[in-house]
């Protein structure tokens, strides 16, 4: 580009990623003219507070506004325009077509850069252009939202338990409506492994919300008083407000018709976020990105990664020979839910699935800190690495205290391509209120080389069936554990006396193999190792039947049920 | 070795890195005799939770004892002796001396592992003989003290404001005593940089802790009554209850006698924590270990490193030639001091300059989530990095949230050698409860690019004297904000009419460089970014005035006051 300033850069959208790159761009260059375009009213506002505004966490809608123009213009000398949409792009000319509420009018620019980010996505369902139905992804909305539940609104459907959905869901709770969240997938939080969902929907369920999970909105039909949703399923749910959020997609049409290149509707960029067209860059939402993990190409919709690419687009349009590249985003992501925090970082098993990586799943229930501390509780940890040399590949967890720590942790180790067993390496900060001398990072890794190595081998809850039909379960918990139930045909004994009883276990095994299990799968992993030391076929259960139980559900708590008949 | 089993390992130390040893040897040879020998009442205690059982936070000494040897009998077929003092050692013929109260016995080991941890430093000072002086490295040190405070007194007196002393010190105050604290160093927690462990001292004196550091003890005198403390600077302190915490050095005297070698006491071990003699390993806080980051030797008395290091040893000894290096320490470590985390990870100053490395120390004062979300809060962050390519060397925090995530986050990328600009790239999760878009330590990648690459140039506030005589001081920071005070002579001048303002500036000056200030850094810089564009010789103070009167304490009080002639 001619650096013989002073330069235009122009940037379509003035939220998270336009908005970083237009403040990063005047900080290296004072001489540039730098015009923000933003559709909306509101630049740079907070949209990952908009659910906190709606449950009153956050009291004011003020608040959620965290630059205006005027500020910007003050502090940075932006020229930031609101209420100015972008209708077209002449890349050659190198123009956009500008539309606001005085008409059309052209604007050059030097550099472009695009952050339009992404629309909610509207099924076509019969019913959704209620006035009750509504999105959740401006301020607007958010005060509309807001204003209905102090309006008087007793009912709401939330449709879509992404990350928006659940926070929605809990944000009207919260200000006490009787509230429904409807899931077309399996289970709440569908990027998140089922095992520690489950633990998800029970919170949600504390909270007061109805979930429905594997069942979708078929129509909504609106009403003098209120709306109902019909469910696939034929549930009726009378609701006062909807809220929609079944996701998002790229928003990217103007710029495709002007030639920009796209792929599955997001822009394609190079790794300094240019397009297909010179001059033209593109950030955020709207962009297309390979997971780092699985080599999949897939737009990401988070704040975080949309920041940072901004920034590094400013450095590219102003220093092209000395920028970073925009990173690949691992998809790193958190939710609160309730009393629970849930998050992910890297390939979760259905990427790591669809990509055919071999791979083995770790479950772990550690303390987030030291057990005799006050205040000690677990974190649910689901760990992918894979199977030829332990590199990790995703990791989630589920748990009231702790969690976002150990994700970061391990969202910092992915990102330096660390295999399983670096995990025992790190010196995390340990006194009883933070940690424990093994962190739970630690164990992932003491764990995760012991599968590789063959020293743990482990079985799935999800294989359970082929267990009970093939093998002899067991259950070394202590007898008042296994008051509570055990699975059918399970033997009895308890670790710390497992080997003064390895006969009784070859007798009831008869030549099966042996499947251990306890409640989080330390005690199974030991007996495991005094099984095949002693030469059995044996494995230890996976998170022990804390996993068990998130993995079945309902039939888990069945099949762990008290029996009138113990067996054997 | 021999492994042609059964084979008998021997413990020395049935804490931390040897029962850790010990735990891990069983899983992996379910034949092998093991024998844990401990020369005091207890094993796997919870040496890390001691002050808080004395502060009354734990409330149960038994909840301090994490194993017995009958569980670990139980478990893990471990032979574990209280109360068996390891007193000899003959390598050429494989026994150890033991003594009990029932005499002394010969030993015969196959391996042997050493993990005999740190006695407590026992200054040579009249008077600490005292009944009431005591160290707090013992559940019976830890009950003692706590029937001291139950018992009635009313003072105490903390000698060494390490970690323990000043866990020690709140749980003391916590309890109602009236508590002094000494510290011998400038500050306290003398691995932190100044400017952090002024915040530390500020809290503790919120607590009522009366804080003396720079000055040492000199005597204890020991009354009918109580105890008085004279310290160097003739201060005379009442005491019921003295807690001597001075710092731990290597129990090593009995191994050092019998030839293995050591390094300033510490017993010298190689990558898989074999000693000199043949057949004998040693882990924990009496091993010496190579610092990362400097290159310096020296033990390192952490629970952490000393548990992994058990388990990697065991490893060894049972999978010569399959097991992992034990890793050098990084010393990352964390203290709760009242409502503040203070955390540090990798090189501090005073060991960077020692090892001769040159590099730049940042000041960061972000907040641990998103600003408009309730309870927002900073994190005082101090990082250093190479001079020569952004190496991330060190890294320290403080606040009242956040503070661990940060450290360990900033633990692991050290650990994996990242420059600070691998910050930038880092994904961490987000969610307006848990963090923000650009994430503190994302903000530590941005800030510390910006110094290397010279978008950015800092002044730092212990050069405060040198710029105040010889530059001109431009305070960006609002009317409001300097209403409080400036430094002396400064030109205020909002960093939002900067732009339109730099005559005054360029007048003002006359000639001098321009230094320029605010309260964290982040508007200073902005304007800096325009003044050195303007051809100024400009620079930002690292960390603002937040760090500015952290770095000079009472004198940056003080030259922050508000004056009744305001310059210029």
């Amino acid at each position: 580009m001619n650096t013989s300033s002073p330069t235009r850069i122009v940037v379509v959208g003035g939220v998270a990623g336009g908005m970083s790159c237009a403040a990063r761009a005047r900080r290296l260059d004072e001489s540039a003219e730098i015009v923000v375009l933003e559709r909306g009213e509101h630049v740079s506002f907070a949209n990952c507070g908009l659910p906190y505004y709606v449950g009153g966490e956050i009291a004011e809608a003020g608040s959620l506004l965290v630059q205006t123009p005027e500020r910007l213009r003050a502090a940075l000398d932006l020229d930031v325009r609101p209420g100015h949409e972008v209708v077209g792009l002449d890349a050659e000319a190198r123009e956009v077509l500008v539309r606001t509420d005085r008409g059309e009018e052209r604007l050059a620019y030097d550099a472009l850069v695009l952050s339009p980010g992404a629309r909610a996505v509207r099924p076509p369902l019969p019913g959704l252009d209620s006035s009750r139905v509504r999105t959740l992804r401006t301020v607007d909305d958010a005060v509309a939202l807001r204003e209905q539940v102090d309006g008087g609104a007793r009912r709401a459907v939330v449709l879509g338990a992404g990350f928006i959905g659940v926070e929605a869901a809990e944000a009207l709770a919260a200000q006490g409506l009787d509230t429904t969240l409807v899931e077309l997938a399996p289970h709440v939080l569908p990027p998140l492994e089922a095992e520690l969902a489950w633990l998800v929907t029970e919170e949600l369920r504390r909270l007061g919300i109805a979930v429905h999970a594997g069942t979708g909105a078929q129509e909504v039909v609106t009403g003098a008083d209120h709306d109902v949703v019909v469910l696939a399923d034929g549930t009726r749910l009378a609701a006062d407000l909807v809220v929609l959020s079944v996701g998002v997609r790229p928003d990217t049409e103007v710029f495709e018709r002007a030639g920009v290149a796209t792929e599955r509707g997001a822009i394609v960029v190079d790794e300094h976020g240019r397009t297909s067209l010179p001059g033209v860059w593109a950030v955020g939402d709207a962009t297309v990105s390979t997971d780092p993990v699985t080599g999949v190409r897939r737009p990401v919709a988070l704040a975080g990664p949309a920041n940072r690419a901004g920034r590094l687009v400013a450095d590219h349009i102003l220093r092209p020979h000395a920028a970073r590249p925009v990173p690949q985003p691992l998809g790193t992501a958190i939710v609160r839910a309730g009393g629970l925090t849930a998050a992910m970082t890297g390939a979760n098993r259905g990427a790591l699935d669809d990509a055919g990586i071999a791979y083995r799943t770790l479950h772990l229930h550690p303390n987030q800190h030291a057990g005799y501390f006050p205040g000690a509780d677990q974190v649910h940890l689901v760990v992918h690495v894979r199977e030829e040399d332990g590199l990790l590949l995703g990791a989630q967890a589920v748990g009231t205290d702790g969690v976002d720590k150990r994700i970061d942790v391990l969202a910092t180790a992915i990102r330096h391509r660390a295999e399983v067993a670096d995990l025992i390496d790190l010196d995390l900060a340990y006194s009883p209120p933070y940690g424990q001398a093994k962190d739970a990072v630690n164990l992932v890794g003491m764990v995760g080389a012991n599968v590789l190595d063959g020293t743990l081998r482990l079985w799935d809850a999800r294989d359970v069936d082929e267990v009970l039909a093939g093998s002899l379960v067991l259950d070394v918990r202590s007898a008042g554990e296994v008051a509570t139930g055990m699975l059918p045909g399970a033997l009895h004994i308890p670790h710390t006396e497992l080997r003064g009883r390895l006969e009784e276990v070859r007798e009831a095994a008869a030549g099966r193999p042996v499947r251990v299990m306890c409640a989080s799968g330390v005690r199974s992993a030991i007996a495991h190792r005094v099984l095949a030391q002693a030469g059995f076929d044996s494995a230890s259960l996976s998170g022990g039947t804390s996993t068990l139980r998130a993995v079945l559900g309902e039939r888990g708590a069945a099949l762990l049920a008290p029996r009138v008949h113990q067996p054997a």
